[in-house]
């Protein structure tokens, strides 16, 4: 199929970019030192590929992922990297075979994780980010809690996600060193062999992590993209123009629905974005544009904007080579 | 059901607040003086309520919606007031039956429309909102050339979209009166029985069209409750504090992937949201906050958000009364 074929607004993956993106990677972060996490793509087929590139373990975000990537055979070991208060789903797919972590950081969600028949936890410590996570100080008390009712506790979390956009090199060094320094201290105290903490922004930075939780470096991201990353912008979001205007804009079909939009307006190379609207988006363009052309848009945030669509297509130039669906939506 | 065993985040709709939106707009505006835009909600079960209500035709801004409209029976007359390049999926749609019109504002897609197999349209006016829409001046040719190619022309669309967030009730009446100018000076060009335009921001001013295209009404958007308008905010976003910190704030899991952004953070009544992530909201709350506290969060802007989910929940109180698919997702 060519991408001309597509119904749009639709999401395309540039196959090329993609494997450029796991390969750099898997060759900065090789094997378990990397934990990718599934909620930049919700996309099974795509943990696939990073699980086939030599990453046993995979993080989530939401239950509905972590039971995806069990039904599909990548269980060998899944971390939700979130608190749940109702941890019954997790421990049906722990009973499944599956190996399930999930993170705590009071004594409500290490209930839940028992009464739910999850058998393993991280504590999730708070390291600056105002989120969750339990104080450093706390850590230790919580593990022995977990333990005493029964838990395995696998070690500590800590995302310092407030570090991510930090652009000077200096900077961003110095602050992930401080937040890991508090991870570590908990560590100490909470025993256990897993540290899992950063993201793409500081993947090659944060050396004190035993693990980097990073997910956007797969499809890629503008605001990472600024950054000097050695990875490219895989995804992009194909519209079709449906108006042209003589007065000087062009309307294509793509908007609010199709486009995560938390970071603001997307971008579309050669033109200047006007306004988004549900499912348009109003621009001008520094070359003529005509009804009926294609354009791929860059959108402002990709983690939100991929969770939007049913399905993505990996292409090489205009040929549709593989087609997914985006199937760990919704909670 | 309790609204408590819902998994969160979940939409939940009030049963009254969803009635009382429901009659007071087929009070305003009854039958066909309203077409329903159903982009609001894309949910065929909201759908049939307001054709219930009275109002026979219903307003699409996707195939998608159309094509699931008609399938559900509620294809008395399906006007998609939107430019499409190819009608194929709306031709099958009225061979099935169901009556189809879709919105034409350039040769191009006049030719889709014949090609696609779809028998009626209206033409599409630019009345002031830089976004699709021809000339004025331009309606009565694209008129004559659909006639030409053995189109039916029902008539005229224009959506006044930048009237919409206007607060001064003279400012909105007047500017309105000036755009339906346009459009009935275009509507004598082009013949046919339909004047459609308008929407929740000016449905009480707009006595010029013939039908008035609103969709928010329904569920009710924060930023059309600062109007004064009669309609009440039925919808929110149930979620659960997952975690909560001594010093000062909370998290919900809602989040990026589960609210429209576009307008900015959600609100949280009695409380005042930092910022919100993928999967969390941190906020901090006038009154004590305790792990698996749920809350109701008035998302910024409710089409996006709901387009987010797969469900919707009438609630009454605490409790779940009916569950209704968002089906209509999509393109």
């Amino acid at each position: 199929m060519r991408v001309d074929e597509l119904q749009t607004p639709a999401l395309l993956v540039d196959r090329a970019d993609l494997q450029h993106n796991l390969r750099t990677m898997a060759g900065a972060l090789p094997g378990a030192r990397l934990r990718p996490h599934v909620k930049a793509h919700k996309t099974t087929a795509l943990a696939r590929l990073q699980h086939r590139a030599g990453h046993p373990g995979l993080t989530c975000a939401t239950i509905r992922e972590v039971e995806g990537l069990a039904a599909a055979g990548l269980g060998d070991d899944l971390l939700l990297a979130n608190e749940v208060l109702d941890a019954r789903r997790l421990g049906v797919v722990a009973e499944s075979g599956a190996r399930v972590t999930v993170a705590v950081d009071s004594e409500q969600t290490v209930q839940a994780a028992v009464a739910g028949g999850v058998r393993e936890v991280v504590i999730d410590v708070n390291v600056g980010l105002p989120r969750c996570g339990c104080a450093p100080e706390d850590a230790g008390r919580l593990a022995d809690l977990a333990r005493s009712k029964g838990l395995q506790v696998r070690g500590v979390m800590g995302y310092e996600g407030h570090v991510m956009p930090v652009l000077d090199a200096q900077d961003k060094l110095r602050q992930t060193e401080d937040c890991m320094a508090l991870l570590l201290r908990a560590a100490a105290d909470v025993g256990g062999d897993l540290v899992s903490a950063g993201g793409t922004g500081n993947y090659a930075v944060n050396t004190w992590a035993g693990e980097i939780q990073a997910g956007s470096y797969l499809l890629m991201d503008s605001a990472y993209g600024e950054q000097g990353l050695p990875f490219r912008q895989a995804l992009t979001v194909l519209a079709r123009v449906i108006s042209a205007n003589p007065q000087g804009w062009a309307v294509a079909d793509l908007g609010l629905k199709s486009l995560g939009m938390d970071h603001g307006n997307p971008t579309i190379p050669g033109a200047s974005v006007w306004f988004c609207s549900d499912e348009h988006t109003t621009f001008s363009s520094d070359v003529p544009v005509a009804v009926g052309d294609l354009v791929r848009a860059v959108p402002a945030h990709v983690d939100p904007t991929v969770a939007m669509h049913e399905r993505l297509h990996v292409v090489d130039g205009d040929e549709v080579v593989e087609t997914y669906d985006v199937d760990l939506r919704g909670w």
